[in-house]
Formats: structure tokens, sequence, C-alpha cells
């Protein structure tokens, strides 16, 4: 089945307070959205309309260190100004994922306190609004050890499984796949990002014709196990 | 622009020695091919064409290892029977690419000597039938270090660059971003397996309406060079 991303105008200009499920709601109108589409939606805007912004206050480099070690349960790494760190979710990225692009001149973007909370209150208000059953993914932009370039992850998630489990199904050669789980909502988080961009003002997109596994689901499935991280 | 992703169907049984180009056209046809496609293939197909196949001698495990050895330039970790190692590409991932998941049984499959050149020959051959240019990207499904479950990644790219490089643009609040690099072939990638699935016997798909900067491109501009990376 053909997979289709639509991307999701008018949602640029957020700010802290601003009603965000009603706007979300009035920029997908136009899309008619239905049951089995999943909704995809960066972080920032969730963040600032959450008010999680933060005014720079002094030396921007000296006060963002100060942010990040606030925002962080643990530095993973430091090299210069770069710090990987693990955020309270037990996600582990640049900064703890306090931003600066996109945000404001003059503040920083904090991630959301609870992503997966922010995707069930979308979810929430967006059934209720279309008459349907929808999937909702927070998404962020993760570097990777090894490879070049950003990728879009989930960090955030509702009424979607996070891990779609082939363990025990035949492949087409009928051969038993021993270990394949597959990260489906980071690899929907980088199709909505193709059609977002970082320039562009597009914060959201709604894939449709995916066959999803529902359920309650929750972003911190997708976190390794500290024992069973080989990387730390 | 709405992304449209198409699986291409068809492609299942590929054995050594088939004329993978033909049968790609073929399958291609339907979906009559245009400028500005982007086709994302499997490596196993490619691995099984141009013979990338290995039989199992003695124990299964005992031989892997040896394969795993083989392919690899150096083991990153080891765990148990668990290998992360790094490909002659620069790749670094489970095993070296050795595996044994839609191999036939009784084989392994190893990842393709160089999938850059295979993705040449394949846009060679679809831009020549179809008179068109399309961008090629060769996948595979690797796993991360922190986040459970695997995504697919491009191994081999002709056509697109595989980094868009936002460095110096501004994004929509006016700010400069300073590191954006997106490996939007990785996202390409993942968008693919949302149609082809691991079990369903499509090991292709088309991504149509994507705005990608075209290039020569080579997928070793995803390997992250030594000395920037902090986790080897």
């Amino acid at each position: 089945m053909t997979l289709e991303v639509h991307p999701v105008a008018g949602l640029g200009a957020i700010e802290p307070g601003d009603d965000l499920l009603s706007m979300v709601a009035d920029a997908l109108r136009p899309l008619q959205p239905r049951t089995g589409d999943v909704l995809v939606v960066t972080h920032k805007v969730i963040s600032k309309a959450e008010g999680r912004v933060v005014e720079i206050e002094g030396d921007p480099e000296a006060f963002k260190e100060k942010l990040v070690e606030s925002e962080a349960v643990s530095i993973v790494r430091r090299r210069g100004d770069l710090i990987i760190a693990e955020t309270r979710h037990g996600f582990i990225c640049a900064n703890a994922g306090v931003d600066r692009s996109n945000a404001q001149s003059g503040t920083m973007i904090l991630l959301p306190e609870d992503p997966d909370r922010s995707a069930r209150r979308l979810k929430g208000r967006l059934d209720h609004e279309f008459g349907c059953n929808l999937a909702v993914i927070i998404s962020d932009t993760f570097g990777r050890p090894w490879r070049r370039g950003l990728t879009d992850v989930a960090i955030g998630v509702a009424g979607i499984r996070p891990i779609q489990d082939l363990k025990g199904t035949r492949d087409w050669s009928g051969y038993q796949l021993d270990v394949t789980e597959i990260a489906v909502v980071d690899e929907l988080a980088s199709a909505a990002d193709l059609v977002m961009g970082k320039a562009s003002g597009i914060p959201a997109a709604l894939v449709r014709g995916y066959d999803f596994e529902p359920g309650e689901g929750t972003a911190s499935e997708l976190v390794r196990p500290v024992d069973e991280d080989l990387f730390r």
C-alpha cells in the first residue's frame, strides 16, 4: 500500500500559552484526519506552547552550558562545547535537548517535560474533534555515533506501539527472523521530516497508509537499558 | 508537497546471477518512474544478484563468527555472540553486515562489495530505460547505541547528495542554524522501510515528491571520521 506524507502548514508562530491543541486541529482539518493516520509534530512547537522556553541571561555559551547541566541526568561525553548527555527521559543526545535553533532570538528551547503526555493530550483532542483514532508522535532531531548527519526520531508517542517485534515470524524465504525489532516510530519521524525540513516553518506532518500496531505505547520503550548498552 | 512512498512488488526471489537490472526495470514500469523519484532497494537483493552469498560449512555459529571476522576491518565491541564491527566501507554495524535473515536456508548474505557502484549501475540502467534522472539508495537495517529497535539506513547512493547541509541558512524565526546537517538518505531509507517490512517480500520502494539535492554522492560521506567520533 502506498504511504502518503502530508505536510501540515500553518503552525509556524507558536507562543508560550497558545492553545496548541486547537491550532493543530485547525491546521489538520483540510486533510480530514481518519483512523490509522499518524500525526508527527516536532517537539519545538510543543515545548513553546508548554512554556519550556528559557530567556538567555549573560553570556549565551556559559548560560547554555549551565542549562544543559541542569537538564541532564548524566553527561555521556564532552569535547569542547559539544556535550552528549542523558535527559531525564533517558534519551542520549546533544546538549540534553537544549536547543537554540527555531527559538526566538535570545531564548533557548527545552524538551517537553513529558513528551508522551503531550502526545496523549494531542491525540485525545484530535480523536474527539475528528471522531477517529489517530497515532501521535512527538519528534526531535538527534545525531548518531559513527554516522554523520542528523535524523528525526520519536521522543513521545500515543496510540502506537513504538517497536514492531518480528521475533518468531518467518521472512519470505522461510527463515525464522531471530532479532528483528523495528523502531517504526523513529522511521515515521524520519519520513515526516522529509516534508518538514528545518528551515521551512512546517512543524508537523500527517502520515497516511501505514499499517501500525495500535497500543498505549511510550517512548521510554525506545530507551536501551544500561545493562544492554555497549556504548556508554 | 505531499510525499508518496510506493512499494515495488515482484522482486522476491532473486538468485545469484539474475539480471537484477532488468528485473527492477520491469518491476518499476507500472509506477512510471520520472525525474526526481528516489528508488530505495534493500541490499539483500543486490547482494544476492552479485553473488555475495556464502554457503554455511560446519557449525553455523562458528562459521558466522569466522565470516564476520573476515568481513570486518575492526571489531568495535563484542559481548557473547553479539559482534559490533566496522566494515571495509567504514560502516559500524552488527556482524559487519553478515546476515542470515532472508537468505536461503544454509547460506549467509554479505554486504555488496561496493554499494555505491551497485547504486550507480542501477541508476544508469533505469535512467536509460525510462528517460529520466533518478536517485538510487541501497539500504540496510542497522541497530543504534542507546536506542532500542532497528531502522533502515543508506549504505550506497547514486544521484543524490547524502547529507543536506543547512549550515548558514536561517530558520523560520530568523536564527542562523549552526549545525544542521540532515542525513536525508537515511531518512529516505527509513521512509521506504515503512512500506517494505522485513517479512513481506517487498525489497524496494519508490519515493516520489521529495525535493532532494542531486549530485554524484557516495555513502562514505555518511561515515563519521574517527577523529570526530566520541564512541569507538
